[in-house]
């Protein structure tokens, strides 16, 4: 499968074949969002840590592993209970092969990263079944913050690629959506391969019982819906989107179903989203228990989303099959910059050709 | 007085008239890096602050106004006693005429920014009259983070300015030159038209007396320099302009006498300075009561030391003039922006053209 010249980049729901070439790069960057919401500390929501307690430390370590190819706050690279790798393996395989810079931005983190960040000031998100998730001036602060950032990097960049890590996210990205009139339930992804739907809707449901808001009821209000239901991510990726775009730059989404919530927000602002694409890996695309087509498609017909066939299927390494299995999917990034870094390479580099490279760091990042 | 078809920068202390086109600039990245040094708060050594339980508010609020054309920390914009205004509103301007992009890096302020900033996670600088400024590891982890960083704007970017505001690093700089054998003394700048030379000689002195080190005894071990009579920024600035040239990039230290230190800092860990230049303000350059050229050619002869001339002297605002007068001088990479500003736009602007922006932005900042 290919589009154009890339191969191994599959568009998901566009019918011009002119898209791709849109998004073409010479000069991209990679911002990393971390953040920590203490929905991820409900058992059962996330495998993003190796137990909840370590929860907390992913996406520090996750960004550690970008810039060291091991990590610092912990000993080993953040990993599930039984033995599957971040995808940060991916972004940084990514990043290395075609020398795309990047930055980790902290929104919120509750265990700081040993490396150079850019801070946001934000403190960690609540567990959204209280109905109350981010202070309201943080949830400002963050888009604020972003919108900088965003526009000095549009300076120097021609297209900005945002990731983010924050385990749990998918579920702060329900309460989001269905707050804002979305129909989100059942559409999004997990790092699970059985998607605990069941309990992902009943602790928005909760939080939206104490918050007192239904289906819909703050379509007009996104930052207050965030506020409620939301995670610190969310608005500082919003706000570093609008200052790309506001700058006349161009932003790929680089993650799976939470991006969505990024999209509607900028929608309800009235933002063009010409500007703006997602891309992901195929393992969310091909996900049988959540639909990112569908649930881009109910909020814009306008953004293409783009998905990466990283053949992780014929790794020889079981820990890299399992992501072809439903583990993971996605994260980091990880699907945005395999896409970048082919794009940027002008096809010289594939799908197949990053998981021989994903492999070689695999092999050195469980050695450490 | 020009250089080449550049009007208004002056080439200080080299012969080939080819050297500016060295650092000619499609795409250059300003990086401000913030600091502070409990130095600054003996009395009579800095104006950088309305007083001196203000200064260290200093270098936030002054990134402040980069990005907001007002402070948010304190009320207004930082100001001498009498009103002169902070170099900050010569970096605002040049930084908007030509769309230089910049980011903030926070080295250790006492008093953090309202904005998006770059941590590199240190602490404040003691007083270095006790002989024991920065703590080692804080020495080697902003030396480390400033690599990481200059490697990603590297990749971006094909001129990264550096400069500093910190008040008191004069002293600070002082006290690192003398350690590695470099004879500074009354060869660095001041804030104050009066250099208070016995002051920083005294101070520096005690220091180095309480430490027991005496000139050049850390010739060998800058790292050991910093950590005994350095601030925060030394390293950081040091370590960001390593990570850029080690990946083949070009350095401007936006900067007056201080950034001398990051010279024989980079020389004494025997890498190349090829690709290194200094930019500063006329206003150094011809400074009566220091030697900004002497002092770099005692480390390197190569490294091309640029002045820009702001014509401050005919500006129609009094606090304008002051700068031509000898008050402030340079600060907050001023002189740096301002030289990138007329290299980026191929000359279309120069320092007439600055002074006159510079003027505008004065009213509104005033004003506010």
């Amino acid at each position: 499968m290919h589009e154009g010249e890339y191969y191994d980049i599959i568009r998901l729901n566009q019918s011009s074949p002119s898209l791709l070439n849109k998004f073409s790069t010479t000069n991209p960057i990679f911002i990393c969002v971390i953040s920590h919401t203490e929905t991820s500390e409900i058992p059962g929501i996330t495998i993003a840590g190796e137990n909840t307690d370590l929860v907390k430390y992913t996406s520090a370590a996750d960004s550690e592993f970008l810039y060291y190819g091991h990590c610092k706050c912990i000993n080993n690279i953040p990993i599930t209970p039984d033995g599957k790798p971040t995808p940060a393996i991916i972004t940084r395989t990514a990043l290395q092969l075609t020398d795309i810079p990047f930055l980790i931005v902290d929104a919120g983190t509750k265990i700081k990263p040993f490396i150079p960040y850019v801070s946001f000031d934000l403190e960690p998100g609540k567990n959204i079944k209280f109905g109350k998730a981010v202070d309201i001036n943080h949830v400002i602060k963050a888009f604020n913050y972003g919108v900088i950032l965003g526009k000095q990097l549009a300076k120097s960049n021609d297209l900005v690629v945002i990731g983010e890590s924050i385990p749990g996210g998918t579920t702060t990205a329900l309460g989001v959506l269905i707050a804002l009139g979305v129909d989100a339930k059942f559409k999004l992804s997990s790092s699970l391969p059985i998607n605990p739907h069941s309990l992902k809707n009943r602790i928005v449901t909760e939080g939206m019982k104490k918050a007192e808001v239904y289906f819909g009821g703050l379509k007009d209000d996104p930052f207050k819906a965030i506020s409620l239901f939301g995670d610190p991510m969310i608005p500082s990726v919003a706000g570093l989107a609008d200052g790309v775009i506001s700058s006349g730059g161009r932003v790929m989404l680089a993650g799976g179903t939470q991006m969505s919530t990024v999209v509607v927000i900028l929608k309800s602002f009235q933002r063009s989203l010409d500007n703006i694409c997602i891309g992901t890996t195929s393992y969310i695309a091909g996900d049988q228990s959540s639909d990112l087509v569908d649930l881009v498609k109910s909020i814009s017909k306008n953004v293409p989303i783009f998905a990466v066939d990283l053949h992780m299927n014929e790794s020889s390494k079981s820990g890299l099959r399992a992501f072809a299995k439903g583990f993971v999917k996605e994260g980091v990034g990880a699907g945005g910059i395999s896409i970048t870094s082919i794009l940027k390479s002008k096809g010289r580099i594939n799908g197949t050709f990053l998981l021989k490279a994903i492999e070689r760091e695999y092999d050195i990042a469980i050695e450490k």
